[in-house]
């Protein structure tokens, strides 16, 4: 295998969740013996509800094993139609609604369906890394706003926002709850953005991969602001609220003429979604709640130990979200004051000798001119609550020794 | 939603599989409440065998529900790794190996990493449509190459496909054993192939999605010729050997700056594969293998009664492949003879009279200069034996009446 390989040409602007490379250097560590606390990846250590598998193990054992329409299969898409139209206020039809192996297919299904090369596409950052890899990938010209702190947390900088705005933006992407930092919008902001939205006619992904990721009040969605139903496209999933990230089933929601072009690439790329774990998803949707409950009590419980033991770190503050399993803590004190040289140098170093394995705020973008402060991104969905405590005990003992 | 959706241009390039176009009217047939008799799809109605249900169960009660290394899990690319080099001669390890959301993704993943914007792609013409649809989705021209009637059955017209190669070539599709006409190179025509490839340095996908679908005789892979390993991506796929269409499990194989690339695109388009699923493919490669047979030997008494069937219609010719589970008779005198203006009106009007549900021709790309004869496709996998005698004996009273 010594001849080179000529690849395509796109591939060089192809990026990755930079995340992984953060678990290769923890499974290197794990690897030499030594305890790793999982803080660094989104995954979940929390069992899917057993009737979800149940109604899997049903599903393959009644035969249900061949493809299934490109779109999904009809009672799925009920289902989701009745979910969606409970909680955004609209009132999507199956007909509405693209079933997928995931959240993740709807963002290069939305640049694809939507986005000419040379176009600009607005997307956060700090955000989702796939965002700006997919823009880039197929030609794109990728344009980020940010978020900023506010009173209690961190808010979207919407006047950032509209002045990116220019003759070439066509798309939006908004992630409102935000991940990495559990922002989300007021209603006076969703209703700036639909304006905004509007004014400058954009097509509009909404990924609300957490909108039922939360511990206190209600999500709302953008798509219910005037306007906004006929040029937003929803990235459902149900990786998060029922501890499914493995099952790989989401669903892309929106306007029937975007919709028949997603199922257009469904054809293409993957003809559907596994068929038995889209009847897992309608048993998810119309079954018994009180395990999903349950996942988010547990989740609560390790967000509030986590925030309590940040804050009691010399030169570290993190505020409450509440909304997603992440934090965001302001570490800029305690990097500065230890001698680190930047966050490379912190994280390898924290993982070297606590075994706290972290993401810090350039794994979700390149920062912005301007940016002063140090964050970091703890994802406690993934460690339990005693090795949380444990091992945030050992880096507030690093840091403060 | 009366806006008008801008589109991206490349959308307009976008295929379909127009098999699921003949599946609507058919749907619409049986609506009506008419018996259809589905020759038309290359689904199956036969069941997945039960170790392999029971290993996806045990997979999802022990916890394999988070997500999976990009990928796909080690012991599935083991799995693999052994199954490729026992049956092609080749010595690929794990690193080889990147599991996908079935065959399919393959295709498109291959374009994306390997095709750039005005490259040249030969691809089989009749052949399975997502290849041309996806070369020009990408923006590359798609070259068609065609298959001929031989003394049996139908051959690969390499004279075309070399004369078809020109400076602009880039990628080679091969589908040997072959959708839809069940031919299959020899011996001397995949060393011809071979050498074609290396002197024009072509990029080769092995689309082998029916390498173990065969009634006598056995396979063989281009890729064990001299200097294929270095250049060519095997399509790989769980669905057809062992009845698992709607389970969305398959792997691209092959060099590993190519596995590469397609495991980055996995962190980009579905992050993996479904969890429980890839322990199912395990046992499927691993596990008891007489159900496997059993259901080659059904689909062998489907494919023998149903040629038997067609050779004794007036002006229908059915050669008996050995390979796949589609037949692709001549009709071209019955055709004529009744006097029908070309594919549409025969398809509709059988479909209409008799219930049989059917692909032509078309339905596997353009009719090509100098074609002459009607030829149709009969999928047998998704028919049983009584339905599949019942259906072929309406469609000969049809066309004999």
């Amino acid at each position: 295998m010594k001849e080179p390989v000529r690849l395509a040409k796109r591939v060089t602007n192809l990026g990755v969740e930079t995340a992984f490379l953060v678990a290769a250097k923890a499974a290197a560590h794990a690897a030499k013996g030594n305890k790793v606390y999982p803080f660094h990846l989104g995954d979940m250590n929390l069992p899917t509800p057993a009737n979800i598998v149940e109604a899997a193990y049903r599903a393959m054992r009644d035969g249900k094993n061949g493809y299934t329409p490109n779109a999904g299969i009809l009672p799925l898409r009920e289902a989701l139609a009745c979910e969606i139209n409970a909680t955004r206020k609209t009132s999507y039809s199956p007909e509405n609604i693209s079933v997928q192996p995931g959240g993740k297919p709807v963002i290069s299904k939305f640049i694809l369906a939507l986005m000419n090369p040379g176009d600009e596409v607005l997307y956060p950052n700090p955000g989702f890394p796939i965002y700006e890899s997919q823009i880039r990938f197929h030609g794109g010209i990728p344009v980020p706003y940010t978020v900023i702190p506010d009173r209690e947390h961190f808010t979207f900088d919407l006047d950032g926002l509209e002045e990116a705005v220019s003759e070439r933006t066509r798309l939006l992407i908004i992630n409102d709850l935000h991940n990495p930092t559990g922002a989300e919008m007021s209603a006076e902001q969703r209703h700036r953005i639909s304006e905004i939205a509007v004014k400058h006619n954009l097509l509009v992904l909404l990924d609300e991969a957490y909108f039922d990721v939360r511990y206190t009040g209600r999500s709302a969605s953008l798509v219910s602001e005037p306007g906004m139903v006929e040029r937003s496209l929803i990235l459902y999933t149900f990786s998060k609220k029922y501890a499914m990230t493995g099952w790989r089933v989401g669903a892309a929601i929106g306007p029937k003429d975007i919709i028949e072009i997603m199922n257009k690439l469904n054809v293409n790329d993957e003809s559907c979604t596994s068929h038995s774990n889209q009847y897992a998803a309608i048993e998810a949707l119309q079954g018994e709640q009180s395990a999903a409950r349950q996942l988010l009590r547990i989740l609560q419980k390790r967000r509030d130990r986590a925030v309590e033991l940040l804050n009691t770190i010399q030169g570290v503050s993190c505020s409450l979200p509440k909304t997603t399993f992440y934090l965001y803590p302001d570490v800029s004190e305690a990097l500065i004051q230890r001698g680190f040289s930047g966050y490379e140098d912190f994280l390898d170093t924290v993982l070297q000798h606590t075994g706290v394995a972290l993401c810090g705020r350039p794994h979700f973008g390149a920062c912005l001119a301007g940016e002063s402060r140090y964050h970091l991104r703890l994802a406690y969905s993934g460690i339990d609550l005693a090795d949380l405590e444990e091992g945030l005990t050992r880096f507030k003992s690093f840091l403060e020794s």
